[in-house]
């Protein structure tokens, strides 16, 4: 089964990565990575992945997200909460069909954030999509390894069902490649005095949002790329 | 919501017991109870419901099966296996639908079995159907509480009480607003060299693809409108 990376971020408690790895395992997901884990490795965190520890073995442990991500090409965060920027939402169900008609499924990470307050806005800014659990409105936050446990459940079933959609398939923009772009447009834009450093506001989270939707290919991104060089070249 | 009751039967380890009061609640599940818990109360049983005490607090607690399914009209034994005798298999989805289509939902059990070794024969001669979770056959035993996430996650989905994905409303520009950018992104191009007008190309048309794709709102198309102007400013 092609799949997913599963990404947990900040993780206070290892019992959750044991028992998020034994939840992955069961469902037949094995690339788990682990961003600045808390307390990490674990006798805790070992004895909770049951049978899992092949997979705690192989986890791959890294400093920050834009590391854990680099090579992907479509980001999804798991958000307990709707968020009020705009930021596609997506059910268990359509979020793993989603996931499964991509042509390159190794090539998506599904972000778990923090026990208590989940996934920072610096970390929603590299979020193609949110996925939430649909919960008791009065009780909503699932723990971490049970939020897994649904998600990786729905992937596994829509593994087997859905069929790729026939499409031409896309070279999408890598997240590198993307931080570049953000970081050249972020530049130009204080070259055309759109932006004020000092006082930047929201405006290049907005234009995130904007352009994660759009999930630009290579070629999209070297225009964007050129379409930016052409104004430096005007202003300077 | 109406719902059933999860009855779990000889459970081993009361961080189990917790969970699954925090899973259940996640779903709005209340109705829990406990056949001849190894231990329990326990501290680590409150620790693992989190907020879910009170699920806790009122879980029944009975010394046999047939105690805890006395008043029921349907039993439904959560397996990991499949068992030789033939009692009708379900999937997590069919079970939930057929849990919900019952006259009185709170007549319906589900039972969880012990952690290793599951529902004996005799708990098995209860049952009206089985429930497996599918999973990967080289690893197939799910933690306890994982299992009544599964199950309870598509008793949610079943009972219709899902609401649509929590996502604000999004006041997208209209396809006026929309041409209005295209043409004035157009002639900025041109007015920074990066579109020759006598040799266009299929640029337009590419970049028309890429913010479609975005459908950015109002809010947005005002924004790339602001970079633009900003770049005109610095050209002329």
């Amino acid at each position: 089964m092609k799949q997913p990376r599963v990404v947990l971020i900040n993780t206070s408690h290892p019992g959750n990565i044991g028992a998020t790895a034994r939840a992955m395992k069961n469902m037949g997901l094995a690339t788990l990575c682990l961003v600045e884990p808390k307390q990490y490795p674990s006798a805790e965190a070992t004895a909770r992945a049951s049978g899992a520890d092949d997979l705690l073995a192989s986890a791959q442990c890294v400093a920050t997200l834009d590391e854990a991500v680099a090579d992907c090409a479509l980001v999804i965060g798991a958000s307990a909460r709707s968020r009020t920027l705009a930021i596609p939402m997506l059910n268990p169900h359509s979020c793993a069909e989603l996931v499964h008609q991509q042509p390159d499924v190794e090539r998506v990470a599904i972000l778990f954030g923090r026990e208590r307050s989940g996934l920072t806005n610096e970390e929603l800014d590299r979020c193609h999509h949110l996925v939430q659990i649909p919960t008791d409105p009065d009780y909503p936050s699932l723990n971490i390894a049970a939020a897994v446990q649904v998600i990786a459940y729905e992937l596994r079933i829509a593994a087997g069902i859905v069929e790729k959609p026939d499409e031409p398939a896309v070279d999408y923009a890598s997240m590198t490649q993307m931080e570049q772009f953000y970081t050249h447009l972020e530049h130009t834009l204080v070259e055309l005095e759109f932006l004020d450093p000092e006082n930047p506001r929201q405006l290049m989270r907005r234009l995130r949002r904007l352009f994660n939707r759009a999930r630009p290919d290579q070629n999209e991104i070297n225009i964007m790329r050129g379409i930016l060089t052409a104004a430096n070249r005007k202003t300077r």
